[in-house]
């Protein structure tokens, strides 16, 4: 049998209200030996995706264990509570099945078993159905510490079966490379969903299209390499493409943010794009 | 003796400053073996109220051990410091006499022996005389889980001499329920003052008057069944009355939060309001 | 060989994102038995001067063993990753060589051995270059609690090489003294860089010249006695002058903040200020 000795929580909770605190002391009481890490708690309320990416970020470096996560806009309806065991056991992924937990599972090499959290014996009774945190996810997190075996807490369930993630994906067209922002972090750098190698043939510097603007971006090898008044594009600390400039927030400069549009276009050595420029409708974003 | 191993904290000191971190750091060295777990620290500065029903919220759900809890705009001044032993030492709450410790300590059963803390040798001594948190509550905390008794940090009090708490109770008026915003959540959801029973003779549909306007509210069994659009009355986690909408905030929808004044008047299945309609004045808040 | 059983973690990485979660994360896994205790994450981003001076706050209250702290904007440049050992061993601050982890160093007695760290076998590997606090830092710290000797981190260095901080110091004219507001707390309360001592011929009320405005401070023994209307003068928890008013921010009361000039005038009994009084041009302030 597997014990686990962490439980890594990211949640939307925020960080105002005791939300995080109870949920701390829900495991606390149920697997006083179990260390709980806070990976993050200021997810968008019910931004399913930013928290999917959020711990998507974080799974390579989490300790083995519970990880805890929980951006739940379908609470107290019909939406399945999972514990998604992956690695064979190395760790178990626990919350609710909308998406959020995909895109780590994937990272980390997808669900080997999932099953379905209704034993009503590990979880607590609550005077209303709304805070899943404290009364089925964070006790099942907790019992899994605790030593109770993944299906002792509800039946098996078919992995093909759990809601996927929605990952935005880049889309070539003739020179055009459509990419989006991923995240901006808290320095304002603009995360992109874009691989270094989808840019390997490309020049030093690299045409931006946002927000019906142009900017030219300019490859560093770190932030801090970025000379002042250049937009740079930097591999991040996660392997993805990112607009940077020095000290500042991209966000703010570029005035575009999570979820918008940048198209990549080459630019050769004369300084000219290369090829010829497309006419580009920029799509509107909700 | 009763030793605790569980400090949890609740505090007026935000998250920006080292003030958290500082406290945490001299439990360590006082008490290297407790864990503290951080209730909520971003409670409004000086708001004893809304700290003192943030712990109740949580009273229930924490880990027996030492409650420690600052909300403290009196610092320096004459108000006592207290430690108050609940069930019989089941845990003790640390902090001010000053009300924020009252509604949670009658949660979880009233204070059954009440000390001031005014012993030396279980303080810091500080430079100035404004960090209590650090110098008088924070140690006092970790001694209890170090093992100290609670008699040996000052002598015992008269638990009827302690500041009482205030809550606002709600006022029956003909057909019409004052009640009163306790909480607004992080997700904009509106806690009112209101048990579900309270309400129970009423239909689905609740007129709710506030802030000179008037909207129907509708009963749902969660936050997630509100219909795009509507404003639902959901009993909370906590089993009182809360006004949401689906996936948005409800304060912001309604333009009101905590502290304001919510009227609850029954609707008959035709859909005027039941009884004659009183004539109201809504009550300025400060 | 010294072990450490403690990480206490400053940095600017905000409470957003995932990082803070991510480096306790890394340090669980390489010193399972370390406790980390955040100080501050919400530095603003790459404000040296606050992170140090946050740092130098806590430091004389912080647990014995490794402190870890991270604004570090020259991330990814030759800035150096250095570990500082004080006290003979007591503790050891590891981050980066710009000044930010001189002035606690200064308030613990200075280094006494000071270490470069780029021995590869206590890093990560990463994808990119710029998540140091994971990468370096944090396993740094978290090997020092493991037990590796700090010599084997890598190469001693001089500690006459380091990099030291910037604080402001207090400037007498006559009878002006030139003070600068070091600290805006969360509480709105300005910490000036004055001594008492600097002060102690002053009377009980000091005139306070700050942005071509002029306005009467009153020494008080705590925040709470300053009378409401009233500019107080405090002698705060870290034995410094502070300017304070009742129960609100004095930021918002004075209109200024951190790194804002004060110039403090004696007033004589009389009423007027002492001796002549010479015109000021207030400095601006980058």
């Amino acid at each position: 049998m597997t014990t686990y000795d962490t439980v890594s929580f990211l949640s939307d909770y925020g960080s105002v209200d005791e939300f995080v605190g109870v949920v701390h002391s829900v495991i606390r009481q149920l697997a006083p030996d179990a260390v709980v890490i806070d990976v993050a708690h200021q997810i968008p309320p019910h931004d399913i995706r930013a928290g999917g990416l959020a711990l998507a970020r974080a799974a390579q470096y989490l300790a083995p264990g519970a990880v805890l996560a929980v951006v739940d806009p379908g609470v107290g309806t019909s939406r399945r509570a999972v514990a998604l065991e992956v690695g064979d056991g190395a760790a178990v992924y626990v919350g609710p099945d909308n998406g959020l937990l995909a895109p780590a599972v994937a990272m980390v090499g997808g669900a080997t078993r999932a099953f379905e959290l209704i034993e009503p014996r590990y979880q607590l009774a609550a005077p209303g159905p709304t805070f899943a945190g404290r009364d089925v996810f964070g006790p099942a997190a907790a019992h899994l510490c605790a030593g109770v075996p993944i299906a002792e807490l509800g039946p098996e369930i078919d992995t093909a079966s759990l809601t996927p993630g929605m990952m935005p994906i880049t889309r070539q067209e003739g020179d055009l490379l459509f990419a989006e922002v991923l995240w901006t972090d808290h320095y304002g750098n603009l995360q992109l969903n874009v691989d270094p190698a989808e840019i390997a043939q490309h020049g030093d510097r690299i045409e931006l299209r946002f927000d019906n603007r142009v900017r030219t971006g300019v490859r560093h090898r770190s932030y801090a390499n970025v000379p002042t008044g250049e937009v740079g594009l930097v591999v991040d600390s996660y392997g993805l493409v990112t607009v940077a400039v020095d000290r500042g927030s991209a966000a703010d400069e570029l005035g575009i943010g999570t979820g918008d549009e940048v198209v990549l276009v080459p630019i050769p050595d004369d300084g000219r794009p290369i090829g010829v420029v497309a006419p580009v409708t920029l799509r509107e974003k909700p």
